[in-house]
C-alpha cells in the first residue's frame, strides 16, 4: 500500500510508493531508453483494449461491448497506480509524523481511438466529448467519502513527464488530500475575498481585459490569458468568465465554448513554440467543503476554476523547486505578443 | 531593469526578466545545443580572469593582484544577472497587482581555480575555504538594508539547469523578499514552536536518531539524512545537531565538520547514483527580522539552518509544479539503505 506522508514543518503531504519501489539503476540516466512501442502494441489503441486493466468507463457507440473496440473515449485504471482504491484511510502517527494509505484513485483517460502524439487533440467535439468524460468521473468520484480531490492534468514530452507511448491521453489523480497548491489559491482568495468582498480571479480577468495587454483570447464565455505574475515562459491560464468554483458545473453550452478556446490556445502554443513540451492542471474547487457555517458559501463565493498550461521551456527552473522563487525569461506581455500574431492555425 | 512582480493569489514572487527577454526562437528545443568551451577559452579557469567581469572578492595567495592568477575562490557578477545591484525598490502597485524593481545580487562563486566538472569538490580544505567564502558575502550582503535573503544553490547537469562550462561553482542570490519557501519553513517552524516550545528541525533530528533508518552520516556535530517525507528519490538534507537558524554563524570547527559531511554524502551519492544531476539549496535564516517585539528571538529559537540536496532523477516530476503534490517513487528508508552500503568512496 502507497503512504501518504506529512511534511511535519509545512505541511505538504508527499506519496511515497513503498511497493515497486525503485532501485538507483532504475533511473534513466545510468539505463538505456526503451523505445516507444509502435502502434500495434499500443495499449490505448482501439482493437488493444485487452492490454489494458478492464475499462471503468467509456463513451461508446450504441451496442459496442466493453473492452471490445467501437469506443470513442475510454477510462482505464493506471497499469502503475500511485493511490489505491481498496482499504482504510487509517491516518495514524509515528511519533511527531503524520500519515495515512495511499487510498485514492489513478485512473488514465484515453482521449482518442487513434494513435496520435501530436500535442493537441483533433477535432473540437473530440475535446467536448473529453470535457463531458472527466465531469462524469469527477461526479461519479465525488461520491467516495474518502477522497477530497481530484487532479486532472497531462504531461506532454519526454522533459514534462510525459510517456512515450505516442498515444493522447490524460491523468486523474483522486487524493485524500487536498493538494498544497490548490489550498494555498483556496486559502488567498479567501483572504482576497474577507477584505474585499469579491473574487479575486474575477478582478484580475476585468483588469486584464481592460489592459488587453495579456489576453491571448476572449472567446464564447471564456478567457485565454498570460498571468502577470508567469512563472514559466508562455504560461498561460483559461478561465471561464461566469464566476464558478466547479469545472464539472459547466453548462453544455459552456463546455463547447471551453473547447474551443482550449484547442485554439494550444494550437497557438504549438504555433509559436513547435512540439513543445508542457504540463497542463486543472484547479477546480475541492470534493469536500467545510461544514463550518458559510465556509461552502465562500468557497463557492471566493474561488474560479481554470485551467494552468504550464510550457517546459527551461532548464534554469532548477534550483526553484527549493526555494519556491521562480525566475520567467519571458514576460507574460512578450509572450501574449506572440500568441496573438499566431494565426492560421490548422485544425 | 528586472521587474519583481507579486502573484496576487498566493503571494509569491516572480522575477521577471524585462531586458534580454527571450523570443520563441531561444528555446533549446527548438535550437541546437552549443558545446562547452575548451577549457583554455573557460572564464571560470585560472588566467582567464578577464574573462568575467571585475571580481568582487576572491581568495588570494599573499602577494598576488585582483583579476590576476594565484586565487583559491573567487567571487564575480553574473554575466547574465536575474537582479541588479543598482536603484532603488520603488515598490508600487499597478491596479491590483503589486511589483518592485528587480533590486539584489546575482553572483557567481567560481569554487576551485581548476577546470573540473565532477559532481563534487575535490579536496576537504576546498570545500573549507569555500564555506568560509559563502559566510563572508553574507555578512557582506547583510550590510545592505533593501535585501531580506541571501540564496545561495547549486545547479549540477543540464537536467537540473546546470551549466555547461564543465567548471565546478556556486550562485548567489540576493532578493529584497524572503523566498516562499523559506517563508513556509518559517511560519511552519513558528506554528510548531509556539504549540511545543521547541524547534521542530531538532525534535525531527532526535527522532531520526532514535530511528536511525534515515540516517545516512551523523559525523562532526552534523546530520545527514533522508527526511521522512522526501519529495525526490534520495533527497538528503544536512543539519547542524547545535540549534542554530544561522549558516554564517558556524564556527571554525562546524565548518570543518560540515565540510567534511558535506563531501562524504554527496560522494556517497555520486557512489549509488553516478553522475547524476542535481541541485542544491542552503535555506538559512532571512538577514532581517522583523523588528516586532520577540519575534526576533523566535527566529532565532525555531528556525534551523540546512542543506537541501535534491536528486533530479524522475521526470514523472510534471505536474507537481502545479498542484504542489509530489510523488516520490523511491521511500527515503531505501534511499538511506542504499546510501549507508556507499563506502568506499574514493576521495
Amino acid at each position: 500500500m502507497p503512504e501518504l506522508r506529512r511534511d511535519p514543518i509545512i505541511g505538504r503531504w508527499v506519496i511515497i510508493a513503498t511497493e515497486r519501489a525503485k532501485r538507483p539503476t532504475d533511473f534513466s540516466f545510468t539505463k538505456k531508453e526503451d523505445a516507444s512501442p509502435p502502434s500495434e502494441k499500443c495499449p490505448f489503441c482501439e482493437g488493444n483494449e485487452s492490454l489494458t486493466p478492464p475499462e471503468i468507463y467509456a463513451l461508446r457507440k450504441k451496442g459496442t461491448k466493453p473492452n471490445k473496440p467501437g469506443w470513442e473515449i475510454r477510462v482505464v485504471p493506471s497499469i502503475s497506480p500511485f493511490l489505491k482504491t481498496e482499504g482504510d484511510l487509517d491516518r495514524h502517527g509515528k511519533g511527531m509524523y503524520d500519515l495515512m494509505n495511499g487510498i485514492g484513485a489513478h485512473e488514465v483517460i484515453i482521449a482518442t481511438p487513434h494513435h496520435d502524439s501530436k500535442p493537441f487533440i483533433k477535432g473540437l467535439s473530440q475535446i467536448e466529448k473529453l470535457s463531458g468524460v472527466i465531469i462524469r468521473r469527477m461526479q461519479e468520484l465525488k461520491k467516495d467519502q474518502r477522497l477530497k480531490y481530484v487532479l486532472i492534468f497531462k504531461n506532454q514530452g519526454k522533459i514534462a513527464g510525459g510517456s512515450k507511448l505516442g498515444h493522447q491521453h490524460l491523468q486523474l489523480i483522486a487524493t485524500p488530500v487536498t493538494p498544497k497548491r490548490v489550498k494555498e489559491e483556496l486559502v488567498g482568495s479567501k483572504r482576497y475575498f474577507d477584505y474585499k468582498d469579491r473574487c479575486v480571479f474575477c478582478d484580475m480577468l476585468r483588469q486584464e481585459l481592460d489592459d488587453q495587454k495579456r489576453i491571448v483570447l476572449d472567446l464564447g464565455g471564456f478567457v485565454a490569458v498570460n498571468p502577470y505574475c508567469s512563472r514559466f515562459p508562455f504560461e498561460t491560464w483559461i478561465l471561464p468568465k461566469r464566476h464558478s468554483c466547479d469545472f464539472d458545473s459547466m453548462t453544455k453550452k459552456e463546455i463547447k465554448g471551453y473547447s474551443e478556446i482550449f484547442q485554439l490556445t494550444l494550437k497557438k502554443l504549438v504555433k509559436t513554440l513547435g512540439d513543445f513540451p508542457y504540463n497542463i492542471v486543472l484547479h477546480t474547487a475541492p470534493l469536500r467543503r467545510r461544514k463550518k457555517k458559510g465556509y461552502w458559501e465562500t468557497i463557492e463565493a471566493d474561488y474560479h476554476w481554470h485551467i494552468e498550461i504550464m510550457p517546459r521551456l527551461t532548464q534554469v527552473a532548477g534550483f526553484e523547486w527549493g526555494s519556491g522563487f521562480y525566475i520567467n525569461p519571458v514576460p507574460p506581455e512578450d509572450a501574449c505578443k506572440y500568441l496573438k500574431e499566431a494565426n492560421n492555425v490548422a485544425t
